[in-house]
């Protein structure tokens, strides 16, 4: 992490603005609109798309281009734009696989900032599989893959955080600030969740979790607990071998590499007050497992992160939503706290 | 239900003590000493021991012996108690299976106490399976397959659900005063899961939560919404076909005969506020997906209600924590929580 050692004030946040016919474009104008961006932020997509757009809604921002590692140009109402221009016009709610390479050119336009110390982290806003796919990129699985094919490295970790803010005022609630969930197991059918688990698996996403935990949030000690794969943790084998088999050798191995990570423990007793208040982050096994109760306690406004890049990326934790686009009503929340954990993480990286 | 119609007046809530060698004695206890139960509630246990557990914490509780269908004795820390006499000594933390038929004889009195109009209600603190197995009966599961025994019906539903003055005391949430849900399968290694969730059963599972939602919740049109199985509910086959195959035919064949039940809906959106505000209960396909949430939701103290069954039962959502047994360490929130819905959703009925 030496190469982010250098780097002086505020670097901004890249924002990508996603699909263009969804709904991240508008809400990256709504939180400008709104003064809710850090005040070095900077949006990167088609400046003539986001001014049509702010007009359409009425927005009082002016999309203003400029350039990576030029001064952002400030006044009322600006928004910075890094320029990448659409392949083909965008109607909200119309995809148009034309424009795949024009929102893969958003990305690679984020990380070459990133990477060049141009930027101090990057946000994206939603993109289309299928759009990207149909737009000639087959293999395309979703923004955390390419990212990790882009930064070359082999394996990355998606996370959940609650905003802290927002939760802290859900009032009588000793726990923790703020809620972190990592998962061994990502977008899979749920019958092949339990081979997925494997021991080598799990001890990876467990070590980039601590590492990043330790590097990216400033915890010096991280505190992980780990669910079961099975109800109660399968209940010393009654309801399931994996945890004998598979967890607890792999967490003991954990525990020998001096990691202070805890369980297995059954999933629906560990997210209670008194099990998280003990813990940084919770490593759940799969998708539905820590996602229904982290989206429950972030309120519908968690953001996403991945781990094991060398850059920070955070993003949204929902998708393009077609039918809302061009309205206006979409909620800019997720967006909102994904730039704003963005800025706190990248601050506490500058400041390290 | 017209056998309840009769009923008049505040009938006991008969309150199972459970394992002798649990906390289950003295958190009944504990919630009798606070003041903390509903007027007309009763012990089910042995009375002498239910004395020396007061004596030896100190609680000023008088375990009083009486007998179903008599009035309740009175008076400032009386406990009714219905007696049911232990085959051995027992010693909290000391399991002895000798004891077995002692606890399943508290069960079986207070179901006879329910059927007979002697109680409107009854809950369950918690039992040890081992203890019962090893005590003679190789076949046993569980409370609720017993109880579902007992009263001769064919399939039963387990639902959770959070106190309500609890949760509402968590504010800025203008969402549900009440988070219920409902498993189609319960105690099931995850690998057996998506095998597990049928037509025929979620069909069932489902027909039996409106049910009840009415009878005993007083729903007039109960609002049901369905988790689907997979992650984002298979992403339209992407993530699993078990959606497109089961679930969704399912869901419509209910739709079809005028339930008011929506999904399959991913379960890491579903349980936001917006979402929950709309719906009475949500329908989880497995244990923690559901549970997950619902406990933190619940903040540790929510009540499981076993639907299906010709009386009203509730219980704890916890073991028997025989490391805690006899300290005066355990919390006795959730017995509390079970205890208060029991006796509130006897009320309904029998003023229905």
């Amino acid at each position: 992490m030496a190469e982010w050692r250098h780097v002086q004030g505020s670097l901004p946040v890249a924002i990508t603005t996603g699909e263009p016919a969804g709904i991240g474009p508008e809400l990256v104008l709504r939180l400008a609109a709104d003064g809710l961006l850090p005040s070095a932020s900077v949006a990167v997509g088609d400046p003539t798309m986001l001014a049509e757009r702010a007009a359409a809604l009425g927005l009082g921002v002016t999309p203003t281009p400029c350039r990576p590692g030029e001064p952002l140009p400030e006044g009322p109402g600006v928004l910075p734009v890094w320029p990448v221009l659409l392949k083909a016009p965008s109607t909200p709610g119309v995809l148009d696989p034309t424009n795949a390479d024009y929102v893969l050119g958003t990305l690679a336009a984020a990380v070459t900032a990133c990477r060049a110390g141009h930027a101090a982290a990057m946000t994206t806003a939603p993109l289309h599989k299928g759009a990207i796919i149909d737009g000639g990129h087959p293999g395309f699985t979703g923004h955390t893959e390419w990212l990790r094919d882009a930064c070359g490295v082999e394996e990355v970790v998606m996370m959940l955080a609650t905003d802290s803010a927002l939760h802290a005022t859900r009032a009588g609630f000793d726990g923790p600030s703020e809620l972190r969930v990592a998962l061994v197991t990502t977008h899979l059918p749920l019958r092949d969740v339990a081979d997925a688990v494997t021991a080598e698996r799990l001890k990876r996403v467990a070590r980039i979790l601590e590492h990043d935990l330790r590097e990216q949030f400033g915890i010096a000690a991280p505190r992980i607990v780990a669910c079961g794969l099975n109800p109660h943790a399968g209940e010393d084998g009654h309801l399931g071998h994996e945890e004998v088999d598979t967890l607890i050798p792999a967490l003991d191995a954990l525990r020998a590499e001096g990691r202070d990570i805890r369980g297995p423990y059954p999933a629906d007793t560990l997210f209670t007050p008194r099990h998280l208040a003990e813990v940084d982050a919770v490593l759940a096994m799969y998708h539905d497992q820590g996602l229904a109760v982290l989206k429950y306690a972030g309120f519908g406004s968690a953001a996403n992160i991945t781990l094991g890049l060398p850059l920070v990326r955070t993003s949204v934790d929902h998708g393009t939503a077609l039918d809302l686009a061009g309205k206006g009503l979409a909620s800019p929340a997720s967006l909102g706290v994904a730039v704003a954990l963005a800025r706190r993480l990248a601050d506490r990286r500058m400041a390290g």
